[in-house]
């Protein structure tokens, strides 16, 4: 390995180090808390060294956008891609989903939801961004209660783009509870809010919707 | 009326002005956003003028909250208090709700789903504050809920604090998507969500669950 290509890694591992440490910030304080100067300082990096790789406030909370959902994509996305397509898949979603809150990947909760609701008001490239990683998310939802649906696991009258979003504001709403009300029990009584839902849109009784929690 | 009344008059007016001024800014930039600097000058008020009524930011945070409740409960508590007990009361409450959202009493949406998604993990007197406010509406919403099950309007298995939980998940979903994904609409498909889940709750087809629009 040349100098170069040293310097090179070393950017690399900084640059992920800062869109690490800035998720965590700003899943507590808010994008408009993030200072390049308080995450070099937190990093023992230099000042001058952040700002190279961002350049300014606005491409910072960008990246840190996308490295956020990069987290997302690995705690409650990549999980689920190994459950068998169907009512399985979909109850291991919700249950992902549940389990990244109560287990903060993000210290402040959910990393989407708290910026989502900083920026939902503030036009521009960041809120832009924080819908499209929400449009995603909710994309997904919908495909994966299409395949159950197409399945026959629900019935063909389920509209998959209403019951994703519901499924997701249940999932939202759980989030803020347990935090902004210190209840931790929150997350067990939506399970089972959720499971009745999609027992109630089943076609059959499936292994799946057993109460338990996982 | 006195000289001395005329100032106590003057110093309410400019007390109640800068807390409507604060819910509004907060409801977008949120209440760290909140400086007593800038409203003095939004207001052509001295800042020292705005201190002597608050005397500190978290003050000033804590009075804004509260000065949002009484607005909040002009918007959507109020009207439905001449609504007949039950489902019409119920039905109404979800439709005040949704229109508190959509017309924006406060400019950024609503404002508790604003200030409780910046101070969820931010523990302190703000944080309660909000929290309380949380418990209180979803009490209500609960005691509407039973109500209209005493009455014989819901069936007898229906849990209120979990059906509260759901309505107003919907209804905080609704108000994110409405602004962070520029969705006018999504008022509409979660009032045909809600309408659904108290229809399939309910023992008879009452007049209040038609699907139009309010």
């Amino acid at each position: 390995m040349t100098s170069a290509d040293g310097r090179v890694l070393r950017g690399e591992r900084t640059r992920a180090a800062v869109l690490r440490r800035a998720a965590d910030v700003a899943s507590v304080e808010g994008l408009e808390g993030l200072s390049i100067g308080h995450l070099a300082a937190d990093l023992s990096v230099s000042k001058a060294g952040v700002f190279a790789h961002f350049g300014s406030k606005e491409e910072l909370q960008l990246a840190t956008v996308r490295a956020a959902a990069e987290r997302f994509a690995d705690a409650v996305v990549a999980p689920v891609l190994d459950v068998p397509d169907g009512l399985d898949r979909l109850v291991a979603l919700c249950d992902r989903w549940l389990a990244y809150s109560r287990s903060r990947v993000f210290p402040g909760g959910c990393f989407f939801f708290s910026v989502a609701a900083e920026f939902d008001a503030r036009p521009g490239r960041v809120r832009d961004e924080i819908a499209a990683a929400r449009r995603r998310w909710l994309g997904l939802y919908e495909a994966v209660i299409a395949a159950a649906r197409r399945r026959g696991d629900l019935e063909p009258a389920v509209d998959p783009a209403a019951l994703a979003f519901e499924l997701d504001a249940l999932g939202m709403a759980a989030n803020l509870h347990a935090q902004l009300c210190d209840d931790p029990a929150v997350h067990d009584r939506v399970r089972a809010t959720m499971l009745a839902r999609l027992r109630a849109l089943a076609t059959t009784d499936h292994p799946a919707l057993v109460a338990e929690a996982p």
